[in-house]
């Protein structure tokens, strides 16, 4: 019987796949777990959850199979084909398969937060799994600014679902949100979306002892700048400008092509670099979606800053990644982390893991090295002493 | 009557006629701290030395005068025509003229010694300073590497001196400390040459109650390596290369040409890498020497890394700064912060500054945020708890 | 008795300025002629017009004078004090300002016509100038995609004429372009807007024996672009992508920060790819307004190609350079060259010209070399052959 | 029968494997001929030998059959997998190893070139070639500067083979000339070593009726070199430095990392600026050998320019590209090109070659543009005029 089952939404995307194959993968040893926080020297001495015997459903929209989706993680150049084409990592993405339900796009209602409950409650129920970490993966919503407004939706929990009872319609990735944290389970926000950052939710994931943490994974670009601006800012060099373009070519940056998507995700990039620094330089973030870069993000930053004396100086950076290779990991940590907490009793917003996010709840601290800091204290307490 | 005199080891070269010509036009406010520490919130609270009634002093073995070092600091754009120009700024090049004496090239032995001993004593008593410090910012020394193997010197302070009487001879930088430290003054290395990084050179500063920091500023290419490599660290992404290449037209390129001192630098500018993976990475550090590039330094670096499958992926960065102009600020700083030291008591290396140095005395420590955690608590141990 | 007279529309923007003074400059030989084809071998050969003993006036909008435009190159590091403060320099440039009239924004019709055609036939019988050039340098206009529709105006100029006279409006480029070609003086558009690009206008500077150039001066990135180009379509390495994108902070990039100015730059700047590859990469053509970069242009181009065995390859650029002075050496060879091509009875659009210009007018050839050659075939026809 | 054979010297490394190889992928259609002179518009309309029917054969130092080569290829991600595993592939690469004989290393005498000799006319009766053409693609030489110097070898092709003869040694790659344009063979020099780049041997070719072309392929920096250099000295914008760095991880790089071979490199590569300028810029050509990067390439310049008024321009670039796959269409070329040189009477070094060399010989012309019209012309002159 598993103790730890995980439900991913928006499974059969880059970033889900990735996660249940390279799960896989860790568990039958077939590569080496670069890039997760949680294996090795110090955060492996923790109690985590192994990676044996976890169970991994999840929603989708789309049509593709998982198969599908993991063959074209090969195709891209995110995975070997060695890896995807194993009999154990084949066995696990055809049992994830066999648990994938129809997503809900947009937004959603009673009947949706229902329905999700729903599965979700029989997906735990099937494996009799002691605890379920729900993942959203999925693409990023347009920016829905109205739920956000002071006073939009109730404070609590039991009057945010009346109203939706009653007919209020939330973001999707809300409703997901909702459906989890009722059930006491527990939440990542891996996107911009909404998700749980809405004062009910967070209210509710307390009353049924459930966790959350969130949003937006902080995979590259801004990872670059949380620990290229406390330099500016140690060194007093001032910051003039810091102009940030993007090009994508993977569904997410055909995703973020709409205007509306693209600004939450804008907004999100952006406001780490204002934070560290304590006053806001000229800034631009610009998203391109060329297809042919496939999963490949290339990150490009210019930065101005000012001298002693007065003089320009700059420094500009060239990233280039495989998006959902970055993100993987990072979503397999997060699992571990989250199931971690929930099994010591935390609740709410779980502050601690602001190093994952661009836009961590609960906490204005951007500074990566900083961040590290915190989480270690947290979690090793004797160490960081 | 001066409290502070600030002695600089190549006074008429960029860095030391800029840190002296910066300091007055600070004093006149002809242009704002940008690049200081210790100015603003949180170091500006601290007890330092203001930028009022300082006098500057040094040795120098170029014929040309502080004047026409000066004027060089506005052709090469490094400060304004109106800050150098200033009556303020052009008095206090004039009286640091005025205190101007030889200096001593590759080695030197006891005569030398005295001979620099004596030039200090002489221009405290002068300026009837209560606390000199000497600041070397002279071009790197090619690398001598017998005095630093075991057992090459005495250990102990007397015996070293006794050795120097008998006939052993030391580095011009390790002769400038001792005629320092044996003065009870403070000390301070910028640059990658030997200094007082000698166990008998610590010894003596301790016995005499001197303080002294070093080595080689850590003004750019390895500043920024010194926030990077932490995030690739910190996300457990294993470095596959990182190459390095500076482009420089200033002296500090001309001297950094000859194959020994590149050495030095090379060194100096390779450890922090593999202290803070911990691990050594592939990795090359190139010097090209193109005088029109004048003092504008040019720093490019492309590092390779191993994401979670496998796949290589790759960040690029091109710097481009004034050497002078990062390195300035941060001499001002450190004779501050030395100066307060020594005023507190403190005795021998100052653990504490190593934010300041590429080559840190005394520890193993090389990530700038730590360090400024460092430099915070040892500073302001209220505000860090 | 001037030979020549120029008149610049925009005349107190940075290239007007430039243009004015950076021509009275070489006049007095305070610098070399950097950046100039027409001087040197092998163009140095042709009968132009010498550097002495030019009027020049021009249309302006904004209140500045050409003083301080003048002052404003030097704030910007564009052209050095000792160059802009030389007397020659100055009463340039004081000649000038008398000569400066308030010229139209947006479009005009009959009475702005007029009130043109007489500020120019009152500036060339002022200077007694055998021949006029009028150089647009002023802001780009807004897209007005009808005028260039086929039959929105009369492709005959007499009728193009009289509908203006009825009523019918044009873009003030076209204005300008219309009141110069009917008074047989040479034009030359440096700008995107549509000047004299229309029928009309053309055969309406072959009916007054006129001769004009154009369009959008190839400064920077599309000058990149027009030589890189061609290598991959010779080796036959196939553009999968190309991004660029571009910051700039001066007059032109706020008038770029209006979208509908911004598309006719796009537009002028993506079409020399296709037309030299033969066939439409993966494109995009971003355009940041940062004003803190102020003349300094920053473009950075990212080209993605597929090669033999099908892997990808890339090539990234970045060019830094004052957008005036690219700009201006060419509108002084642009000045000497139509003067030329007028004296010698050339009449209509100048075809030889179109290395100056990121969209040429009646050419498809965007490739430097191939344009240098027929520049080269055209004026030296005995040297190229 | 064959009218064509191919025998390649250093077959087993990267750049021979992948042109047999890559030969048999294009006879057999399993990829297009991106990067390929010789297909499409307008040089596929010449009478050039069909990719069906070839005969590979070569000299090998190294231990290493064909097929691991071929394997190599695909795990360095030049070829594809589906590509090197194809059964018409396969076949090429066995029938090649069969006709692999050991080479020579370093230099050779009489011995050494009749073995060769006769290696070679082996090889032309058993595939009863009417042509045979031999391509050097063995790792660069050291730098044997007596055998260039004036009167060191003899200018007349009997008395040069006589001083062989005599015990006058020759480098190996010339030995391999001197046997190949003895029995009338047309001879390719890829790479820098000397080849057939001594008087008596293009004279020999001569007298044989032998073809020869060559050195050193233009693939990537310099290839770029070759047409953003012409821009420059176009536009008359001064270069100030060109700085030049390589950083690669295959044999050619391991074999660069000798001081000795890494200065024929470096001079071959920095020639075509100061001849397409016209006057020589500060500048510097860096290769790094860093193995993980395997064969994909990395080459980075920087340049900086002189603009109007004297203000410093840069351009700085990133080309990155598999070493080998940019190679290996060259070398299809060539083996194409020479071939139909010789069937149509050709003698000497083939100067239209140009363009596809970093040393052409015969010819002072670097520019990319006027080598592919002096191949047009030379080719097709009908269509060129």
């Amino acid at each position: 019987m598993s103790q730890l089952a995980v439900w991913i939404v928006g499974a059969a995307g880059h970033v889900g796949t990735c996660t249940l194959a390279g799960w896989a993968a860790l568990r039958a040893g077939l590569m080496p777990p670069t890039g997760l926080v949680t294996v090795g020297d110090p955060l492996g001495a923790l109690p985590l959850a192994g990676f044996d015997e976890v169970a991994f459903g999840g929603h989708e929209l789309r049509e593709r199979s998982l198969a599908e989706a993991a063959r074209a993680l090969v195709a891209e150049g995110i995975l070997p084909a060695a890896v995807v084409e194993h009999p154990a990592v084949a066995a696990a993405v055809a049992a994830a398969q066999a648990e994938l339900r129809p997503g809900i796009a947009g937004s959603g209602g009673w009947d949706e937060l229902q329905r999700i409950r729903a599965d979700l409650a029989g997906f735990r129920d099937r494996h009799g799994a002691a605890r379920v970490v729900v993942l959203n993966v999925a693409s990023t919503e347009a920016d829905p600014p109205d739920v956000r407004d002071a006073g939009a939706l109730p404070d609590e929990p039991e009057a945010l679902l009346a109203a939706v009872q009653g007919g209020r319609r939330l973001p999707a990735s809300s409703v997901y949100a909702a459906a989890a944290l009722d059930l006491g389970m527990a939440y990542v926000n891996f996107t911009p979306s909404t998700g749980a950052d809405l004062p009910g939710l967070d209210a509710l994931a307390r009353a049924r002892g459930a966790v959350h943490a969130g949003a937006d994974g902080k995979t590259g670009q801004t990872l670059v700048k949380t620990v290229l601006a406390p330099m500016f800012a140690v060194r007093r060099l001032r910051v003039q400008s810091w102009v940030s373009h993007n090009i994508l070519g993977n569904e997410d940056g055909r995703a973020l092509d709409d205007p509306g998507r693209r600004a939450a995700k804008q907004r999100s990039k952006a406001a780490p670099l204002a934070a560290i620094l304590g006053y806001a330089p000229e800034s631009r973030v610009g998203i391109d979606y060329v297809p042919s870069y496939g999963d490949w993000k290339l990150a490009w930053d210019r930065i101005v800053f000012e001298g002693f004396g007065g003089a320009q100086m700059s420094l500009e950076l060239t990233w280039r990644g495989s998006d959902t290779a970055l993100a993987a990991p990072l979503c397999i940590d997060l699992i571990r982390l989250v199931e971690l907490a929930q099994r010591r009793g935390e609740r709410g917003a779980l502050h601690h893991l602001a190093l994952f996010f661009k836009s961590p709840l609960g906490t204005a601290e951007h500074r990566l090295e900083r961040q590290w800091q915190t989480l270690l204290a947290h979690l090793l307490p004797d160490e960081a002493a």
